[in-house]
């Protein structure tokens, strides 16, 4: 939480707030962390109906959920906005361009002016092609085709047979129920032996590179547009992205939590209040 | 059931039997498919005991399942092989050769004299590229892909986007729950715009008869070798193939159920009793 000047009083945290799979769980795990945050600003937090909220969520956009989320909230006021909104405003600031969110998933916001928009972030199974789960579950692939001598074995391809045991069911079982962070938690593996030149490893994140750069053709307008990489793998494409693009590249000014307190403090200016973010 | 011979005596279906996900009732269907043939065949159920099993079931050579299921069978003999074995069986009768059998998920099996091998139908999540559930997942990949204005959108992707009432959020919340055959289910549009010379259409199965050929590269060896495609969607892929593989191309001499008689004639012709398979 911060004051209207922006400076940071406390923070808290708590567990996920998934609104569009558990709106109840999110609300709690909302309040636990607003909480948290009073308590070590050393505010009592009988001060939370006067102090205004922004709340940075995935799937805030989804079917009026951040909406619905809003109105069952104790904050003078909410703003339910998209996790993309507070880290394209942390990213960029008050500035026009676009940033690319490659975690698990790969979402990309743009800003032009007053326009917001995005694209991708459609979860792994059938989108978010740049993304850590996809990276992870396209090894797992490539291992399997090598193992079958569809396609050439690799340092990486063997490390991972390893992993499993030598025995190819073990990475059907895994993929059986692997959530998206298990495929996730591949991902730094193949990083790690691209920079090494392993031949799957540079495969799979050169196809990774062509989807963020596809989808920059789409959302980027020509000029000189400010461009950053952010999430937990964004750092790491920087230098595999191809020239025009490197050249637009930016490091991000601030992380998401910076964006959603200047974005309370736009928003809720006129309230005078401390500001809360989620 | 058959008779020594190969006669076809009564054919009983019954659930399925993945013994791989759940033995017991795999077990239970087996003996249901095995009551209800039996009763077809007019012949009483004492004569189980005395009758010979052929089995062809998926996952029969992971860990030990399909001994461990050939143990607990009312059958005077019972022999579990991969459904693979059955399909490349019918199809090749004895001869050497490969079979792709391209379903939901897509299976090679070659035979060179007394040697098998297998390779794909590891499932459609890391695997089984040439797949309707892979086909059906590209489906709507593309979708959101043209959604977001990355690819081009074309009559095919319209047309997905419109069965999903123009919401992309409707195509995540398939994708989410999507068992491989809802997937799969998509497969049949995407060959029936491919025929309209659709792009989207044509890219994806330009992909999968990719895959298939890859697959083929690896199994098969130089030469006059037999190769048949069957499963449900074996057969479309036929006239797609680059020309030195459709040279290769046969029609599938039998279906899996005579594959599976075949080798209970072959296996148990010293029993001399009547040859089930499941």
């Amino acid at each position: 939480m911060a004051d209207m000047s922006g400076r940071v009083l406390g923070t808290g945290k708590s567990g996920s707030a998934n609104i569009m799979t558990d709106m109840e769980t999110a609300r709690l795990n909302i309040l636990d962390a607003t909480h948290a945050a009073f308590a070590e600003a050393k505010i009592d937090i009988a001060a939370i109906p006067s102090a205004s909220a922004v709340l940075g969520l995935a799937g805030a956009i989804v079917g009026g959920n951040g909406q619905k989320l809003q109105m069952t909230l104790p904050f003078q006021h909410s703003l339910v906005a998209s996790d993309g909104v507070i880290a394209l405003q942390g990213a960029l600031g008050d500035n026009d361009g676009t940033v690319v969110i490659i975690g698990t998933g790969s979402l990309f916001v743009s800003r032009a002016g007053d326009e917001i928009r995005f694209a991708g972030g459609w979860g792994f199974k059938v989108g978010d092609l740049a993304g850590g789960a996809r990276i992870g579950r396209d090894l797992l692939e490539e291992t399997l085709l090598a193992h079958d001598r569809f396609h050439a074995s690799s340092p990486l391809t063997d490390a991972v047979m390893a992993r499993f045991e030598s025995n190819p069911y073990k990475i059907v079982e895994f993929a059986h129920s692997a959530r998206p962070s298990d495929f996730g938690a591949l991902a730094p593996l193949v990083f790690e032996y691209a920079a090494r030149n392993d031949a799957v490893a540079l495969a799979i994140l050169r196809k990774a590179v062509m989807q963020i750069e596809e989808g920059l053709d789409a959302m980027m307008p020509a000029g000189p547009e400010r461009l950053s990489l952010i999430g937990g793998l964004g750092a790491l494409f920087g230098e595999r992205l191809s020239a025009p693009y490197k050249a637009k590249l930016q490091k991000p000014l601030n992380d998401a939590l910076t964006g959603a307190v200047q974005l309370a403090v736009k928003n809720f200016a006129a309230a005078g209040k401390e500001a809360v973010h989620g």
